[in-house]
């Protein structure tokens, strides 16, 4: 039961996400933990290389959390030969051509969605690691949140008979930062910054509808910006060009070959009333569910209420005391952590891996769907994506 | 202050909503306290004669309620000239028929939403009404509501600041029929018997928005029969050929100028997790809220909490207590009530009343648009009308 | 970006106040977070040498704190041109004094208040300060408190409508020493030691009023000592002699040009029952607003609940539920510390700062005015001050 | 133990107060409990008649509770020798003549509050009362009020020590009449129409201070017309011309020869965050409480908390949870009905009645003390009073 090195270049971890998701309780939790464990026993003990713009703050960083190896030199990490795997979390309009480097380089590829601002770029980066045959994953964090696996085990289990529809809600309000200071960056509500909820949202949407109630075959998206003028982190008026709220509906080949119907709402502008800051709400024939980011609540066929409509009477029924929540009945790992084990050890010992960069193309793909739908004003249909 | 007498003639009030509503809780009760005042001091007592099919359940029922005058023929009971209002509230095939006739024979009209099944229709006798200088109103309930009577209480009080969108959520599980017994009659699951969400919901739809938030004009629409067969009120199987659910975007242009979304799912295929049978969620820069059938929940900028997205830890945020109840300031009568007092002043006294059959054709007219927009998967317009 | 050291001679901080507040939580807490981040990145590190009477004892603050440098002559430290700035949280008595000296060394000011026992005293510093040219400032650390900073966000976004009035009120019961130990200096108690509650208090309320809710331009202040007897630090019965309660009320020109009323009462001899140890409940046209230290509560106008006056049934309404918690929208530093930074900004890079001894004049101005209305028992109008 | 009859004359009791209070829950329970008990176990049985302006009204009023005697001629029921007392809840300008005319017709005296719209009306009213010997009262029925009850047993016990200071708080908010319907009449906000809250409530104050704490001899007072335009019951914007709001202080001489501060702010434009529509927060040496109008809650010398002020922390101790009630120790009749058969006993069986038109006159005299004192921006001495 030996312990193999397996050397990470990690790009852009200076930010929120890479910092605390990817290497704090990731990389190092992984670390602390001893390694993914193999099939055979054998444990795999990553050892990363952190790579950042600012020498001070890599530095700082790396120090802070035990890690020995930093630089500034991407070209250099990629030169050496000892560090296979190649990650990035940085800005997504450089993404591409890092990973492009990366595969020429032969590394290994894992790395933030969305993979790129536009379908030619991802499908593009995933014929070259193709081409060049190395292994390749794409962050899908969400399909690890407690809530959503375990509206996939009542899935899994049939509870639903027959789905019907999805309905999702996403956001909260973001302050416009003159009163209240805003909790997001600024850069999120300018279009030429790369910002858009869109953008940012819908490469989720793709992923979590896929894998949990079937393929996206046509998309309907109205977007808006509903507040066009913002202050920054420095208190300075901008304009905000990015869409911050989007109206869409999707129409689904559900798994046994049902059509599902989801309609899913994301927006920065709208003041939170339901269970958690994102909520799918599954209906079946035998029953349904309203998945948070922890939570699941299910409701099945003969525990549903039958409601009487008098407008003349305060309604006597809570909506809220009819639904059953779905127990711990498992203890739920970051899910950062445990989608960079799976990738471990798909690069390790070949273990399956299905969240690769053609995944990750889907949901640009979906994105510039939702776009043209937005213009255009109709539905848009979303073809089959191949390498 | 003298008492004068109104003959009303009521057609259709056997069925459930003509019961209770129309007859019990605003003529009987109208009656019951006196008539309604007018601005001189009189008073207008109602004097109904109540039409229906079957002679037996006609009697029955106006014996109940202690009205004298019933009677089986509707033109017949058009032929006295001392009654001169016509009520309608049986079936929406029927009613372009019998208006038409109530009309021609000089009659004031007010009659139950739909006006007819399609908009050719409805103009038709919204122009047969200007021609013969009658006066005419259509039922809009949903207004009268106290949840959003209290919604317009904050919009005129300015509190939301500029809206950007409307949230609706209407609906509730309707039982198949097989195991639990369907709360709602088998016609409303065929078309081919005037059946379908989006013919009866989008009525209501087209006036709370126009009233409410700003005149539409657009819809994108999606419908679907996600429930095929349903048992009816024989236990029979029958094919349910009628949408059961529809998803629904409209925009709007709002009263001060400003552009609204409102998006609106209607089904009778889903499991309740909010408020009330039906919400209204509105955002606005200063304030939200949400309504239901009896409660408005409000919550201003300044109340608005900062939620932090952390998937690693269950939210420490209850998104339900940030919210403020809008209090009973008043005291709410039922909204058919108010809605005959206001027509029987427009009648008696000229009082403006102004829920006319054209704004009953606007209903129709956008069920008409929703459904082209169903068939042809894009954004519909919906142009400006006049009779 | 470099790192200036700044030179601050800090007299009288062995008390309370001045040790925890300023000493600890201000310029200890500045060092340790590496000094005051300048406009162009600079850093400005305060290097504090520490003055009392009491040499051990000043010895062991400064060694318990990390500081090097102490004494017990304040003229050989102003002696030292490397310390420019001199701050003073000794007794009132002996402050203008103290002050006079370093506007003479050339020092910049910075001092708690009140600035004097009078205005004379107050106004001839303040003009020494001008004449001189040196920077100066006034500890008003009310207007940090959380609470205070929520109900001024909601002041700023507009959500009382026209301010009404405010009603403060400030207390507690201070022990009298017989029973259960006092909880307060008995100095607070002797007006021949600076004692007295007026004194202590309307300084406050000043710069409170102003900054919040319009200039104070006339006062009505009765004062009272309830508690003629207290019993000392020692066990031993004193004769109180100062004020021990005031109840006041002001007349404000509003920042809008309405008037506002604040009805005020303080009092070291009242029960508390009520949300914290100060609360200011302020009513306006379209909400209102109880703020205490750390809390704000507001109430819109269509949230207000109607009250039914029935003299025969207990209320019904809890009128604490119908107020809403204003959020911790942003991390509330301590009031102190952030007055400190402004302060070291306002000397290093000349940074506006509007809190200056002219306005710690304002405050020993209403004292003046408010013993003057009790003493002669009438109104009492405070005029425009310069200096 | 025979029963005796009292003819009373009942006037101006359509009103909501006249009718609710004195003939429904007074003088109608008086006689369903079978009248009132005398010392020597006879009883008097109340025979009233009914007089207003409004023949239909005031015989619908008779009939409705059981009364056989109403009628519209106020002469013609004073020259009914059998009908020895009168009453008046009509009109404050009226009153004086009224009570004029049943003294000059030997009737015993029996009014609402206030007695007149000033005090040489009051006094001279008073001066009649004696000179033909009549018995006389006036209503002062907050004492009875279980919450102030409560109170009066705590100052009875000495539960206080030494009391220092009350502080009152009466008021709600009422509404303007645009948004919600307005809960008052609007001639309360018209002084043309003897609108005003310092007429309306320092009567009140006058008797509640004089009788539990002692009695007042000087006042300071603030008025303001903080809502200058309200909405009358038909929907018209009307000038509100009377003070709305009155910030009061009193001194007073305390039962034991202390000095007493009372400080009582009354409003009808504040949003209320407090135990009930009116409280009394009084502190003694030995104890404080604060009273409502129906509970009343105690905090002993002994139990009284050591609050810590400290800015940085949220304060730990909740000021609601140290305080406990008074407990139900008996049972409260209606107030208006105890002060009703203190009067029938007066009348009948000579038994002390100490709330009578001298102490009426007290009330209007505060009043214009109050008014004065606003006007010229002083205190003002309300000296001692007598018929």
């Amino acid at each position: 039961m030996a312990t193999r090195r397996l050397g990470i270049i990690m790009n852009g971890v200076t930010g929120r996400m890479g910092m605390n998701q990817h290497l704090i309780r990731s990389i190092k939790a992984i670390r602390e933990q001893g390694g993914v464990a193999l099939k055979n026993g054998d444990r795999v003990l990553p050892d990363p290389i952190l790579i950042g713009r600012n020498a001070d703050k890599i530095a700082a960083l790396a120090k802070a959390h035990g890690v020995e190896r930093w630089g500034t030199d991407v070209a250099a990490a990629l030169a050496n030969p000892d560090d296979t795997v190649f990650f990035d979390a940085a800005t997504t309009q450089m993404r591409p051509g890092l990973l492009s480097q990366a595969i020429a380089a032969g590394k290994h590829i894992y790395c933030e969605k969305p993979v790129s601002t536009n379908l030619a770029d991802a499908l593009d980066i995933c014929r070259q690691a193709q081409a060049r045959g190395i292994k390749h994953g794409v962050v899908q964090d969400k399909l690890f949140l407690p809530g959503l696996l375990k509206l996939k085990m009542l899935i899994d289990s049939g509870f639903f008979g027959r789905i019907l529809s999805v309905r999702g809600e996403f956001g909260y309000w973001v302050f416009e930062g003159d009163l209240q200071p805003s909790q997001r960056p600024s850069w999120n509500y300018r279009t030429e910054d790369g910002g858009g909820i869109i953008l940012d949202m819908l490469c989720h949407w793709r992923y979590v509808l896929d894998n949990l109630f079937g393929a996206v075959k046509s998309v309907s998206c109205l977007g808006a910006t509903h507040i066009p003028q913002r202050w920054d982190e420095q208190g300075q008026a901008y304009a905000a060009t990015a869409d911050d709220a989007a109206y869409a509906t999707f129409e689904l080949d559900g798994k046994g070959g049902e059509r599902v119907i989801a309609q899913i709402n994301s927006s920065w502008t709208t003041r939170v009333r339901r269970d958690d800051l994102v909520t799918f709400h599954v209906d079946g024939t035998h029953g349904s569910a309203v998945a948070g980011l922890q939570d699941c609540r299910s409701q099945a066929r003969v525990n549903t209420p039958k409601p009487v409509w008098n407008p003349d009477v305060r309604q006597s029924l809570n909506f809220f005391d009819s639904w059953q929540a779905v127990p711990e009945y498992t203890l739920f790992d970051n899910g950062f952590k445990t989608q960079w084990e799976a990738f471990i050890r798909h690069v390790a010992e070949d273990a399956p891996f299905q969240w690769n960069l053609l995944e990750g193309a889907k949901g640009v793909q979906l994105v510039e769907c939702a776009l043209q739908s937005w213009r255009e004003r109709r539905w848009v249909d979303v073809p089959a994506l191949s390498a």
